[in-house]
C-alpha cells in the first residue's frame, strides 16, 4: 500500500476526521508521518489547536502504522489509546510521527509524536495506543 | 453555569467538536450527560462509529465536568486522557455520562463513561482524563 | 475456582507482589476485592503509601478478575494498565475493588477502585487496565 | 544531586521497591537509566518478569528523571502511568532508559523504555509518567 492509498482510504472511511485535511508525507513500513494543516475550524480558547483534533490525527497516524505494516485491514480497531498534551500548540500546522513499538499477531503498539512546525523542538502530543486486528490476519502472521 | 451556557461556550470555543451536534442532557456539579446525535458524519468501515467522534465527546464531556465544578475556566487544559474502546457502537446515539474522580487545587481527573441508546447494556468507551487548572484557580480554591 | 484457590495461585506465581501479604476479600465472576494490609515496608516518604505496592496491589486484582470470569489461566498476560493516583492514602488497610468493563475472546478489560480504610469516602486510585487471553482460551469463548 | 545520591534517598524511601535491588547506571539531567537486576523474586508462570517488579521499576525511573532535573522533591508524586507490555522478558536484567517530555512548573512528564539484557532489540515495557510537583518548586522554576 502506498501513502496515497492509504490516505484515499482513510479520508473516505473516516469522514469526520477528513474534514481536517490531514495529509499523508511519509508511509514506510512502521514509519509514518502525517501533516495537520492549520485551519481556523481547529483552533480553541488561547488561540492554540484543540484537543479533539490533535486525538483525531492520532488515530489516523495509529491506523496508518498499521496499514504501513500489514496492508489494508478496514475492520482492526482501536482498542485503547492514551495521549499526553505536552505544550499548548502554536496556530500552525502540526507534524504527526508514528513508529511501531510492537506488532504481535493480534495486537499492534503504535507511538505517535506531534511537533508544531512553528516550534519543532519541543514535542506538543505524545500518544500510545492499540489496534488489534482481525482473526484472519491473526492466523497468517508470525507468533507472537 | 447551566448546561446551555456551557454548551453555548464550548460550541463557541472547539468549532471542531460543535460540528458533531452533541447537546448537554444533564449538567450539575461533577454530573454531566452529553449526547452525540447519531450522523452519517460520524461512521467507520465496519457501520460503527468512528474513534475522533467518540474521543471528541469524551473532551467536551471532560471540559463539562470541570465547570461544572469551578465555573468558566477557558483556560483549563486536558493533560492527558486513556481511552478504552469497549465494544463497537450500533450506528445510533451514543450517550456520555461523565463524574469527577478527584478535584484538587490545580488538577481535576474525571471519567467518562459512554453507552448507545441501542444497546445500553454493555458500556462502548470509558475513559480517564486531567484537567490542569489555570493559578488563578489554583489560588482560589481549596487545598488538595 | 474460589478466592482461596486464586490467592494460592497468585502468590505462588508473582512471589514479589506476595511479599505484601495482600488477602482475597471477594471472589465472584467480574466482582472481585482484595485487602492490602497495611505494613512498614509499604511507606514512603510523606507518610503514604508508595505507589509501587499499589501498583501491584491493581495487577493482582486485574488478574483475580480474568480468573474469576474463565478459570485459570497461567498465561494470560496484562497488555496495558492507566493508573491515576486520586489522593495521597493513609497509612491504613487499602481495599481494590475490581469489576469487568468488557470480556471478549481475546481481550479482557477491567477496573479498578481503591480507598484507604481510613477514609472510605474519596476513592485513591483508579486503574483501567487489559488482559490477553491466550489462543485456546480464545477459541473457546464467545465470539466478540 | 548525583546518581548514588538518588539511589539512596529512593531505596530508604522507598523500601518495597529496593527490595529489587535496581541500580542507577546513568543519571544526568532528564537523562537516566535504572538495571533491574535478574531474581528469582521477579518470575511469574511462564518463566518470565512479573508485571509489578517493572511498574516499580517504572515509578523509580520516573521519580529519578524529576530529580535529575530538579533536585531533591521528596514530596513530588506521581499523578497517573501508563504502561505497555511490549514483549514477554526472558529472564535476565533489564534496563529501563528514562527522558523528560516535558518539564513544566508543576508537572513533569516522562518516558521510560525498557530492554531486555538478553533481547536489547525489542522493548519490553514502554512507560508515560506524570509527576506533580509541590509549590514550593512551583513557585521557583520558569513559567510554564
Amino acid at each position: 500500500m502506498t501513502g496515497a492509498e492509504f490516505e484515499a482510504i482513510a479520508k473516505d472511511g473516516v469522514p469526520f476526521a477528513a474534514l481536517l485535511e490531514w495529509r499523508v508525507e511519509r508511509f514506510a513500513p512502521g514509519d509514518v508521518r502525517v501533516r495537520l494543516p492549520h485551519h481556523a475550524l481547529l483552533l480553541r480558547p488561547g488561540g492554540t489547536i484543540c484537543g479533539p483534533a490533535l486525538m483525531a490525527l492520532a488515530d489516523i497516524t495509529l491506523w496508518g502504522l498499521v496499514m504501513s505494516r500489514i496492508g489494508r485491514v478496514d475492520l482492526a480497531v482501536t482498542t485503547e489509546m492514551t495521549i499526553h498534551f505536552l505544550a499548548r500548540p502554536a496556530p500552525a500546522d502540526v507534524l504527526a510521527q508514528g513508529r511501531v513499538l510492537r506488532q504481535g499477531r493480534r495486537l499492534v503498539v503504535g507511538e505517535v509524536v506531534m511537533r508544531s512546525e512553528a516550534e519543532p523542538g519541543q514535542p506538543i502530543c505524545h500518544v500510545v495506543g492499540t489496534y488489534a486486528l482481525p482473526p484472519a490476519i491473526d492466523r497468517a502472521a508470525p507468533a507472537d
